[in-house]
C-alpha cells in the first residue's frame, strides 16, 4: 500500500468500508452531471452517517491537505458538485444523512439532515398540515444541503423567498473539522455577524451543511391558476404590477413564456396542449394562493382578470377549473427546458435584472443575439416576478449542433454584457460552480472577489473545500 | 502643533473645517447615549458629505491606525455608537449624507444615503403611494445606516421582516478606504458569498454603510387593530396561532402586554386609558393589514374574534373603530417602556425564544426573578409573534433605585440563563454593542466567536472600525 492509498484507507476507516466507494464503476455516477458538461475524477466516495463522521473526515482532510467535494442530490446545473478533472478530490456524499429530525407545528419549523431529499421535507410538512414552499424541477432527488448551498429559488420565490429566506438555523462542519451548532429556531437574533447567510449560497466552499432548521407555513386554503395570452413583455410587466398591488403576498407565482416555448411543449411533451384557441406572442402564468379562504383567491383572480381585460393587457385567458388543470398549466411551464432538447442544441443563461427592466432586456438581447446568429430561436422564459429569466436559445432550424454549441461562450458574452448594463446578475439562481467562476472573477468589482477570497482563507486555511468552484483557485 | 494634532488636522482637511467638530462642547452630544449608560471620549467629529470623503477618511485611518466610530442617529440602546472611555476614537457622523437618492415605483425600491433618517424614507415612500414598513420608536431621528448596522426590527417584522429582509443592496466603504458598490436591485443573485448580509448587523465593525437599496411595498388598503384581554400567555400563543392560520402574511403585528404595563401607561402617559372595562392579566394587540381591500381586513378580524371568543381564548376585546383609535392602541404599547420611568429603576432585557416557548419562558423567568428579588415588578411585553420579549423589571415599590440598578448584571444572568436553556438569544433586536459583548463572548460557542474574529481580521486588518463593540477587542 503506497502512502496515497494509506491516506485513503484512513478516510475509509472513518465511515467503515460498507459506506465507502473505491471501485471506478461505483464512483462514476459521482463524476458526471446531468447535461454532460462536466466529467471529473475521484479515487473515493465517502458516505458518512453522522455529523461526527463528517467532522472526522474534514479534520483529516485539513491535516493532510486532501481536497473534499461535498455532494447532495447532484442535480446542480453549474458543475459545483463535480470533482475536478484528473483530480484526487474525495467526494463526501450526504446521502445517508437523510432524516427529518423533527417537525415542530407550534414553532412552525422542521429540522432536517443536510442530506434530506427536498420532496421528503415537503411530504413531512404536508403530513402535519403545513407547507414547505421550496419547489423546483429536481425536488424528487435534490437534497437540502445542496438547496442551501446554492440558495435555491424555484417557482414560489415571489411569496416565500429563496432558500435563504426559508432557513432559520444551520449545523455546519467547518473545513477544520469543528462543528458549528447554529441550529436556532429564532425569528430574531442580533448577536454577532451573520454566519448563517455566509454558508448559505457558498456552494460547499466554506464547510459542509449537515443540518438545518427550516420554516413551515400554513397550507393555503385557496388557490387559483390562470394562463393568459399577451401582446408583449411590457404588457406582462404591467399585468404583474397590477397583480402585486391587488394580491400582495397572495401572488405566489408570475411566470413569463414566449410563443415558441408553447409550441415546443405542445410539440414534444406528451399531454401538453395549448390552453388558448389562438396564438399569442407571449404568455403569463399567474398563481394565487390565499391562507384565509378559497373565496379570497377566487375573488382575486376574477378582479385581476377583469382589470386586465379592461386595460387591454390580456388578449385571452383561461382560469384552471380544477387541480388537474392547474397542474397541467404548471406542467407546460416546467417542461419548457425539456421541450427544447428535441429541437437541437440549446445555449442557456440564468440571468436576473431589475423586474422593471425585463422588457428592455428582452428587446436588446433578442436583437443582439439575432444579429450575431440569424435564425437563432430564442426561448426566454421564467420567473418574471423575480426578474429572473432563463434565457435559452435553441439552434437555428437545420444548423449543426456541435458548431452551434461551440459558440456558447460567444453568445454568453453578448447576453451577459446586456445583463450587466441593466444592473443584473449573470448568476440568478443556479449558482456559480465551475461554469461561471472565471467570468464572474473577470467581471465583478475586484474588491468583491478580494473580500470573498479573504473569507475563504479565513474559514478554510488549508484550502480543502470544493476547490475550483465559485471563487479563485488557491 | 504636536503630531497627534497634525494627524487630526489631516482628517479635518478631508471634510473641511466647516464639517469637523473639535470643541469639547460641540463633541459632547456624540459621546453620550439616551439612557446615560455610556459616556465616551473623542477629540474629533467628522461629517463627510460624500462616499468619497468617507473613503478618504478610512484610508487615512487605516494607514495611521486611528480608531473610527461610525454614528448615525445615535439612538442605539447598546452603546454601539458611543466612543470608548478615555479614547482618541474619531467619530464619523453620516448626518450630512441624508439624501433619498431615488424612488423607483416600477421596481419598487428606494435608494438612499446611509445617513437618511428613517422617517424621511417612510415619507418618500408614502409620497409615491408605497410603504416602507420598518417602524420603530426612534424613527424620527434614527438613520438607515444604523438601522442596517443593527438589523433593526420594530413592530411590523411579522409581515415584512427585519431590516435584513428589507434591503436588496448596499454601498459600503471598507476599513481600507476601498468602496464596495453593491447597490443591486435584484430579487435573485447567486453569484458569490453573501457580503450584503455580513455588513448588515455588523454594527459598523466591518465598514461604513454609505448607501442602500431598500424594498418598497404596496400601501395596505385595509387595516384593523384589535386589543384583547386574555387569561395567560398560553392563551395569547393559541390566539397567535389562529391569527397566523387565518390571516397569513396579513397579520402584521401581534404584541403581548401584561396588566402592569397597562397600569403604568394609564397612570403615567397622558391621554392613555384602558380600552377595556375590566382588568385582565394579559393583553394582545393584533394588527391586520390587507393589500386587496378594506373588506378583507374587516372580515379577517371579525372571523378571528369570533373564533377566539368561541374557544374561550379571549375574555374581552375591542376593535378600533377609527384611525385615531388604532393609533391610541399602538401608543399604549409603544409608551410602555417610557411609562416605567416614573416607577423607578428598570432592569431591561431584549431577548428572543422560539415563539412556542414564550409561556414557559415567562413562567420560569418570573419565578426565578421573584425568588431573587421579592417585590420586583415584571413588565414583560413585546413582539410575541417574533418570539421577542422586552423583559423589563421595575424596582419593588419603595426600593432604593441605585441599589436596585446595581443588581443589573445579577438579574441579567438569571434571565439570560433561562433564555439560553430555551434555545433563545439574549440579543434579539437591539444588538450587541458594548452592553452584551462580553456576555456573548463568554456564553456563545467558542467556534462562533473565533469565526467572527477571523472575519473581522480579514476585513479590518488595522482594527480601526468601531473598536470595543460587538466582537473581541483587538
Amino acid at each position: 500500500m503506497d502512502s496515497a492509498d494509506a491516506l485513503l484507507q484512513r478516510f475509509v476507516d472513518i465511515v467503515g468500508p460498507a459506506h465507502a466507494l473505491t471501485a471506478a464503476v461505483d464512483i462514476e455516477p459521482y463524476l458526471v452531471e446531468g447535461r454532460g458538461l462536466y466529467h471529473g475524477a475521484s479515487p473515493l466516495v465517502l458516505k458518512p452517517g453522522s455529523t461526527e463522521e463528517v467532522a472526522a473526515i474534514l479534520k483529516l482532510a485539513s491535516a493532510t491537505g486532501t481536497p473534499i467535494v461535498p455532494a447532495g442530490g447532484r442535480t446542480g446545473l453549474v458543475g459545483g458538485q463535480v470533482p475536478r478533472q484528473e483530480s484526487r478530490d474525495v467526494v463526501l456524499s450526504l446521502e445517508r444523512m437523510n432524516r427529518v429530525r423533527e417537525v415542530d407545528t407550534v414553532g412552525d419549523v422542521i429540522v432536517v439532515d443536510g442530506g434530506c431529499i427536498l420532496a421528503d421535507v415537503q411530504k413531512a410538512a404536508e403530513a402535519h398540515e403545513r407547507l414547505f414552499p421550496l419547489s423546483l424541477g429536481s425536488e424528487g432527488s435534490c437534497r437540502i444541503g445542496g438547496n442551501l448551498s446554492t440558495n435555491a429559488g424555484g417557482t414560489a420565490v415571489l411569496a416565500y423567498g429563496n432558500m435563504r429566506q426559508l432557513c432559520l438555523g444551520l449545523e455546519v462542519v467547518l473545513p477544520t473539522g469543528e462543528i458549528w451548532d447554529g441550529l436556532r429556531r429564532l425569528k430574531k437574533d442580533n448577536s454577532g455577524y451573520d454566519l448563517r447567510d455566509l454558508f448559505i449560497g457558498a456552494e460547499g466552499t466554506l464547510g459542509v451543511i449537515t443540518g438545518a432548521v427550516l420554516k413551515l407555513f400554513p397550507r393555503p386554503r385557496g388557490r387559483q391558476v390562470a394562463f393568459a395570452g399577451l401582446k408583449s413583455p411590457a404588457d406582462a410587466l404591467a399585468l404583474f404590477e397590477r397583480a402585486s398591488l391587488l394580491c400582495g403576498t397572495a401572488l405566489t407565482g408570475f411566470e413569463l413564456m414566449p410563443r415558441i416555448g408553447v409550441e415546443f411543449t405542445t410539440r414534444h411533451i406528451p399531454g401538453v396542449r395549448d390552453p388558448l384557441d389562438t396564438a399569442h406572442d407571449w404568455y403569463a402564468l399567474i398563481d394565487i394562493s390565499t391562507s384565509d379562504s378559497a373565496e379570497t383567491a377566487e375573488a382575486m383572480i376574477a378582479a385581476l382578470m377583469e382589470q386586465a381585460f379592461e386595460a387591454d393587457l390580456v388578449q385571452d385567458a383561461v382560469i384552471a377549473a380544477s387541480l388537474t388543470q392547474q397542474d397541467a398549466l404548471w406542467h407546460m411551464r416546467e417542461s419548457m427546458s425539456e421541450a427544447q432538447k428535441p429541437e437541437g442544441g440549446s445555449i442557456k443563461h440564468d440571468v436576473s435584472v431589475p423586474v422593471a427592466r425585463i422588457p428592455q432586456f428582452l428587446e436588446e438581447a433578442g436583437a443582439a443575439v439575432l444579429a450575431a446568429m440569424p435564425g437563432a430561436r430564442i426561448c426566454a422564459f421564467g420567473h418574471l416576478g423575480d426578474g429572473n429569466i432563463h434565457y435559452n436559445i435553441s439552434q437555428p432550424v437545420g444548423a449543426d449542433k456541435a458548431a452551434f454549441i461551440a459558440r456558447w461562450r460567444e453568445i454568453n458574452a453578448i447576453v451577459h454584457a446586456i445583463v450587466r448594463k441593466a444592473g443584473g446578475s449573470i448568476s440568478a439562481e443556479h449558482g456559480v460552480g465551475q461554469l461561471k467562476r472565471d467570468e464572474l472573477i473577470a467581471t465583478r468589482p475586484e474588491i468583491e472577489t478580494e473580500l470573498m477570497n479573504r473569507i475563504k482563507l479565513a474559514f478554510d486555511p488549508a484550502g480543502i473545500m470544493n476547490p475550483g468552484k465559485m471563487i479563485s483557485p488557491q
